[in-house]
């Protein structure tokens, strides 16, 4: 079990660049993995197109333990993922037979032509191994330490229980929230510094919200590998807050 | 007015990457410049770490004509994004009587004692023209083609306000959107690819959202920078997806 396993998310689509859809597949992924001790270190987002791809995957998949893509596997002509994952790694691409046997169950389950469009779908990279998709049928594959993954997000979170069991665990990271309604960071920044110093192998971090002006405050979010020192901190935070004149509430005190 | 501008995004914040936040000012900026004629090519969300920081916005301010951050300018200890840019561009930073003075006003009026820790807020980097914040105060700043914004989205709604007159503009892209709820994308993947294929200097795009089996679909966003051309390829479009025996929406036709 390694201390620390880092992974990225590479998000593939123009739609989330354009701002007119937001997206919400690095949440899921994020959390998907907390628990298994691997921390997202770096996400990009980046268009459907085909060199950006390629130098995109090759330069996470060396710095990162783990690589996850959402997007662009699709039947359509700008699903081009497959293929600049494929081209990435200097392997061929075609339809395979496992892949087009999935296909062909699910579209005669439902009652749906395979068309030529579709049997895109069976296009895997040569050496990749499946992900099941339990949702649509269309698989996602592994290549190495790449997992390429939908753009759906119901696809991504159903095609996530087929990558937990190919994953190396970590540490996993104890959290500890202070929610501090009310509170501005400037009234105990140099407080809260001192416990970050005191507690070198823990992230304090400081995170505002402002909603409107009756709707203000700020979580302090702390974590860290050893259990006991995040609850030593979020405890002395604890006190800290309180002892400024803000009741905060805490999720693990 | 050059007809392609493009801007890249840095989000800098551990809690976007761990997945307790989920991040909304990519889709606000986006948004934000898509009627100014410039196009978001690549967002990247990174970890308060100096170093990355540094490299992040060095590699996007050589290779897009904007570039903007978002948070990381508080006053807590672990506010290090004016400090990396500052470094990023090779200059120094220092408490500048500008800065100063707007938070002298702003917290006067508020009653607010100054604290060294919201000094901190008044460290701009040499040769940055500052960016107002009409929410809380502490202003953001511009260096060369880097906007430096907060994290907490209204403030970079406000902040935003002042960095339109700021901006080249582009051309604006048109974008028409067929959506086509009950469709499958496999069904319309061959005539799709044809329209794409008559109209080159368009891009198609097509997303399919599942929610679940009674509420599935599929959205083609048809974009370009010639207005008539989207207009044809958009109406081609949705005949195509009538043809299909299916009844488009459109915003556009």
């Amino acid at each position: 079990m390694s201390l620390s396993l880092s992974a990225a998310i590479i998000i593939i689509g123009d739609e989330i660049l354009s701002g007119r859809t937001r997206d919400i597949n690095i949440q899921t992924i994020a959390q998907f993995l907390e628990p298994l001790g691997i921390s997202v270190a770096e996400c990009r987002i980046i268009p459907d197109i085909r060199e950006k791809i390629v130098a995109t995957v090759n330069a996470m998949r060396r710095e990162y333990a783990y690589v996850f893509t959402t997007g662009g596997i699709g039947p359509t002509h700008d699903d081009i993922t497959a293929d600049s994952v494929a081209a990435a790694f200097g392997v061929d691409i075609g339809i395979r037979d496992d892949a087009r046997a999935i296909l062909e169950t699910r579209y005669a389950e439902n009652g749906i032509e395979l068309t030529s469009a579709r049997l895109r779908m069976a296009r895997i990279p040569d050496g990749a191994s499946l992900i099941a998709n339990p949702v649509s049928g269309a698989p996602g594959f592994q290549l190495e330490n790449v997992f390429v993954l939908a753009g759906v997000p119901s696809i991504v979170r159903g095609m996530l229980l087929d990558v937990e069991h190919r994953l190396k665990t970590g540490v996993v990271t104890t959290v500890s929230n202070v929610k501090c309604p009310g509170l501005r960071e400037g009234d105990i920044a140099e407080s809260l510094s001192k416990i970050a110093e005191a507690f070198p192998s823990v992230s304090v971090g400081s995170y505002p919200w402002y909603t409107d002006p009756n709707d203000s405050g700020v979580n302090i979010v702390i974590r860290g590998k050893d259990a006991e020192l995040v609850r030593k901190a979020a405890h002395e935070t604890f006190q800290m807050i309180e002892a400024s004149g803000i009741q905060p509430d805490s999720d693990q005190l």
